[in-house]
């Protein structure tokens, strides 16, 4: 069975046990921008019920146009004010870098990509320099973000400083 | 309470009762692309355990550049084969248009953003859109995307043709 069958199986289940709808603003007014990583269930890990925060996510939960293109669109149509980021260890992009991923694509595809995998070393200092380039950001009407890295060995979440 | 102290405080909790450590690579060798929509809590609506699916999600779930860099990393780096998009009714994304949107941005900041909110008006022809977006990348090693409207007001999940 293909996993969107067996997905749209699961969605019977819930949709019977479905609360009721909530509104399109979230109540929380927070955006969480995280990583894609499939061991970061966000709703369970912060302890948030439907309708409290947008969530964005993408490889390394990285700062892109199209992460502040979702952010904007946040904050200017549906009223959210806070940005938490959500890294974590053992991260995907930490075990390659732009070039060897470069390469990788190039030899299996025949296509090199025009745009940077991203990739890390320090996911303390990426965290920083996503809070960075949130900040600088001309678009934004908050710049209140803070960051995290969660440990996929404890569950944990640490605030970077 | 800042909204990260609250979910810093809910994470002791989650912490406590974790399950324990997966592998990084995805074990349904699936990624989701969703849209970052608050009433969308993805592992519960589709039954997913941790580490079983990438989350990738956006203002609209809509393919960007970010989209297909995560997609690439997700195949290359981390075998998934399979993808899932997820749009939804009442998306905020269908109450604004992009010269609207970039008025508003402009008027409230002072600057035009230089790119496109990516509103719709056709859930379903989104979804399409998106799914040929995807096959046109010539960086995937996997097409085989399948596309679902989720309805925000009864819990139902279901696939666009």
């Amino acid at each position: 069975m293909a996993e969107i069958d067996r997905m749209l199986q699961a969605n019977e289940e819930w949709a019977r046990r479905f609360p009721g709808s909530k509104p399109v603003r979230p109540a929380r007014r927070v955006a969480v921008v995280a990583c894609m990583d499939s061991r970061m269930p966000l709703f369970g890990m912060l302890g948030l019920e439907i309708g409290d925060a947008h969530v964005i996510r993408n490889a390394g939960g990285v700062i892109t146009e199209d992460t502040i293109r979702s952010l904007t669109i946040s904050q200017h149509v549906l009223d959210t004010r806070e940005i938490v980021l959500v890294h974590h260890t053992e991260c995907g992009l930490m075990a390659t870098d732009d070039v060897s991923f470069a390469d990788l694509v190039e030899q299996a595809t025949g296509r090199r990509p025009p745009w940077a995998a991203r990739a890390f070393t320090d996911v303390d200092d990426d965290v920083r320099e996503s809070m960075r380039l949130i900040r600088e950001s001309p678009y934004l009407l908050s710049h209140d973000v803070r960051g995290t890295v969660y440990d996929v060995g404890t569950g944990l979440l640490r605030e970077v400083a």
